[in-house]
């Protein structure tokens, strides 16, 4: 049988361990960790960082019981993000314990635990289940199944619904399906018997493409999608039925035919002329990524930042005031906003955005794009979360991939390769180590997303597809769905992936183009995770780590819940005896396996692949 | 046997790795790794973050043999600070290479390679090595031995030259040995014996210690080290012998007795009065630590900036500028300058104290102390390098200490640990990794200072110390001993070891209180590291980490030098036998044991304590 991992001293930023709430400038804050009685430390210290320079704080044995030792310390919130990590003086030397775990010699600040005075992303967020839509393939207000009928710009190539996605070359950004506002209006019923309560709608400014990335305008919504009216209509109806709606905007460009960047092609002496790049190579202006038809923002222009982000008028500020009243942003390509050779002003830039948001709404969330290492931008105050690509989406991937897959790693020019999960927890750890925790709690975890392909796809089959969302919903985080996973949509790249819904078969209960089995394992798993605090806010203790099974706690003060989840048959293991309080009994929550229950331990059972949760009381 | 690490794909920031030079915004610059032949990749290409957003550059094969594969990649300078590392392509997979070496799997961006356009170094320091002084221990100019003669100030405690330092205690800083200017000008030659050629002085201001730490002014040398013609002086005989002279400024704060804090206390509206943190607390202002003999400076007033740090007539600028003539500073407690609470402005002090330096000398050199984790800082375009306790002097200390040692680790609760070399090595690679390669090859490795006990305590014994200098004198960086090391003199803690140098033994060629077989084996290393280019500015590969032994390769374009250290006798080990030349046979240039030559490869012996150099043709 496997080893667990229950035996390592804990400390996480939930709310066993550090007081719910956002200390202040100058607060004391009680910061607690467990050790195991195994444990075999003298003393136990906090090392803070204060002006850059460390400090030693002494901890004091707060409480302990034949099985765990809880330890105090007072951290002093003296910067406005303040690291943080334990010291155990043990014989013959000493080990530190940071978000990546224990260490038995020095390390580096990265990943010390943090308190932060930012205020986290707002409450509602931490019972969300984000549920992403791509306007043109979501549904139709019409109904009707064949190309668009109606004017069509000149670029639009007319797709009939049930037509496949062109994946590559240069159609794929102009087949427009004709999905619009009032068509996902029609459809929220979906979503709610999905159980998903905010949705996300990706770019719905007029453009010259169908994922809509290159705004001509940010003044009015697509008249293609139905318009400004359509939008406020929309937005009314999600929250009639108690939903949220976020938007989504690019902050790093505009495209190419956007009305400010004609002003500053024609007259390179108006104000609009500051909100580019200039080159003299060509096409003569900075570009995202060379693409000529994204010209990049420079945000060292005042007159910029007031158009966009800052104050009541600001194209942030109108997507959030009536009558669209969104929940909040999603920040397109945030990791380059503000960055050019050597400029780099992205974390005003995001503090900025903050700042205009918590001005009309202060429950409104601010979540950036960054596909990679977002440590340091997660920690200026700025964006509340980020797209958690790099510490959920990759690392889950590489532990469930289809062995046979030939996809690329997105972006890299490698195929998804097959890890075990101790290669996954490690990526996790390492990336989840670099943000404070009421961050990570607020991460918009993702097993796929329209730049992506499809979770179906990577892993190669429903049960496995059932692993990953049993990770997606019981996992530190925000669980943020692309459209039609639940129903077990393919798709090998984010442009082929962004398949439109098949209402018919949905509406049928199912067919050869939608897996009702799939849904009713998403629909099973949110309600999961909206019975159990737990799941929503607990702290996360890693219980094991084998190549083909993990198993973990999330733990709240008064509700214990354990995760197991395989990719196949395992070994199985057994957990100490005590996580379950004396004469209870665990109560299955998911998955249907009994948690035998021994004189020697609780006893894992080694079935696979699949997903079990369990309620210890 | 031990089995070695070079089967590793391999980069540092080396001639070998990156062309010499300092590239500007803009350039491109062709990146060079190693592979061995018995890797597995099918390709070979090389990441770079760019505004925040990863590429992929495809590597070519520039030249292989039938040892190993060299891979070329053009890397666009599109930042100030360009982090890059290489992915291989291998069968089931992809593994990365950063500066802490292979991952089988996704890691962040902390650790990968760095391409800067910052000026490093001045090149002399390249070759330096550097010897601190602490101008009150080191020689009288009146020759005699008995208590300091003339008046004394009242904080002062006058000493014997040949009384133990007070260790602990309110003693400790007012115990005044009269060592002086002129005394260290007369005692230059032994400097040039011992072979180092850069004089770091710790502050030489007037103030209330023996440190000199606590300032009372900035605008003269302290008469009771001979004033400010003494320091002249001492700077003209220094540059005379081909040497240079560094000098120490508390940046962070002043004494409280210092001039500006008077008439800042005397006058809340004076100018001077901006220059300090006030609060309502006791003392009524910040100080360091606490301390409120040190009212910590403010940074955020431009006058303060004026007179400490920016333009001609500034404390900087007046040390480099005749007669004194400095080749750079050490800047105390550089981590917290500039930082308190919600303000941190560290990087921009930072930069503006080497703008002045180098509109004077641009051959001038900054060093920051920064006790722990200074990655962030020594990429800003600041501090040109840090005193590296922890990359060097911890890990170091770690391996080597003393087994029965009871000495406090360098302010932490805890006896300094005695771990095997692997803890030590992943310990350097950690922390190195965090700086770009042009700041390692400066970092001012140490085995003490006049902050810590001394590392004949450490250690414990003659042979483990020459262990330890044989790492100082071979490792990438700039070699910085404290006076007296090499005499093995002792000393507990910082204060307890700031031992008078016994000249009556050093002059007699040893004795109770001077190890004449310790400056031996100093004055042999330095020797051996003049004589290796390999040694000062080759790159870096591990060849073999084990508990008890480490070896490693240093290499320029034209010499190969292979290190071997061992804390005790191990098992020895086999590399691989291409590394010396066809018919070339290995040249010992320290420690006398033969590198044997066999079919199998080479034979590192066994043996131990102590260091092995050998060069390989």
């Amino acid at each position: 049988m496997a080893h667990h991992l229950l035996d390592q001293p804990h400390h996480d930023g939930s709310e066993q361990y550090v007081p719910a709430g956002v200390p202040r400038l100058g607060d004391v804050v009680p910061v607690r960790f467990r050790v195991p009685a195994s444990g075999t430390e003298s003393a136990l210290w906090v090392r803070t960082v204060r002006d850059g320079e460390p400090r030693m704080e002494p901890a004091r044995l707060d409480r302990s019981d034949e099985h765990e030792r809880w330890y105090v310390a007072e951290v002093p919130v003296h910067n406005p993000v303040t690291g943080y990590r334990a010291l155990l003086v043990e014989p013959g030397g000493y080990r530190w314990l940071n978000g990546r775990g224990m260490h038995a010699r020095d390390v580096p600040d990265a990943a010390d635990f943090r308190l932060t005075v930012h205020d986290p992303a707002p409450a509602w967020l931490d019972d969300a289940v984000v549920y992403q839509v791509f306007p043109d393939r979501f549904a139709r207000s019409s109904g009707h199944e064949g190309p668009p009928a109606g004017p069509l710009p000149d670029w639009a190539l007319p797709a009939s619904w049930s037509d496949e996605p062109i994946g590559e070359g240069p159609g794929t950004p102009r087949q427009l399906y004709g999905g619009d506002l009032p068509g996902i209006e029609s459809r929220l019923a979906h979503l709610q018997r999905l159980g998903v309560d905010t949705l996300y709608l990706t770019p719905v400014f007029p453009s010259r493409s169908n994922h809509r990335y290159d705004a001509s305008t940010f003044d009015h919504v697509d008249p293609l999608l139905g318009g400004d009216a359509a939008f406020a209509s929309l937005s009314r109806a999600v929250h009639a039925r108690g939903m949220r709606i976020i938007g989504d905007l690019t902050t790093n460009h505009t495209g190419a035919g956007h009305e400010w960047f004609a002003r500053a092609l024609a007259d390179r002496t108006s104000q609009e002329a500051e909100f580019y790049y200039w080159q003299d190579a060509e096409p003569g202006y900075v570009a995202w990524l060379g693409h000529a038809s994204l010209p990049k923002l420079d945000y060292r222009a005042a007159s910029l930042a007031r158009r966009m982000i800052e104050g009541l008028d600001s194209v942030i500020a109108r997507g959030l005031r009536e009558p669209y009243a969104l929940d909040g942003w999603r920040i397109d390509v945030a990791n380059m906003t503000g960055r050019y050779a050597a400029d780099d002003v992205t974390h005003q830039v995001a503090r900025t955005i903050r700042a205009t948001m918590r001005a009309i709404n202060p429950n409104s969330v601010l979540v950036s794009e960054h596909f990679h290492d977002a440590g340091t931008d997660l920690q200026a105050g700025g964006w509340h979360a980020n797209m958690n690509y790099s510490a959920f989406t990759r690392p889950v991937w590489t532990w469930l991939v289809d062995p046979a897959t030939t996809l690329d790693f997105l972006g890299l020019p490698a195929r998804i390769p097959r890890r075990d999960a101790r290669s996954m927890v490690d990526t996790m750890r390492d990336f989840d180590s670099a943000v404070p925790w009421n961050v990570t709690t607020h991460q918009w975890n993702m097993l796929g997303s329209h730049d992506t392909p499809r979770v179906r796809t990577v892993v190669g089959s429903r049960a496995a597809v059932e692993v990953a969302a049993g990770l997606l919903f019981t996992y530190p985080g925000t669980p943020a769905m692309f459209a039609g996973d639940e129903g077990g949509l393919t798709g090998r790249n984010g442009e082929h992936a962004r398949v439109p819904m098949p209402w018919s078969q949905i509406d049928a209960g199912g067919g050869p183009g939608w897996d009702a089995a799939t849904f009713e394992v998403f629909r099973r798993l949110i309600a999961l995770r909206r019975s159990s605090r737990a799941l929503r806010q607990g702290g996360l203790r890693w219980a094991l780590v084998e190549d083909d099974a993990v198993a973990f706690l999330r733990e709240t003060a008064d509700e214990r819940v354990l995760v197991l989840a395989a990719r196949s048959p395992w070994s199985g293991a057994r957990l100490p005896r005590h996580l379950l309080g004396r004469g209870a009994e665990p109560e299955n929550l998911y998955g249907g396996a009994p948690l035998d229950v021994t004189a020697h331990g609780l006893v894992l059972p080694g079935d696979g692949p699949g997903v079990q949760v369990w309620r210890l009381p």
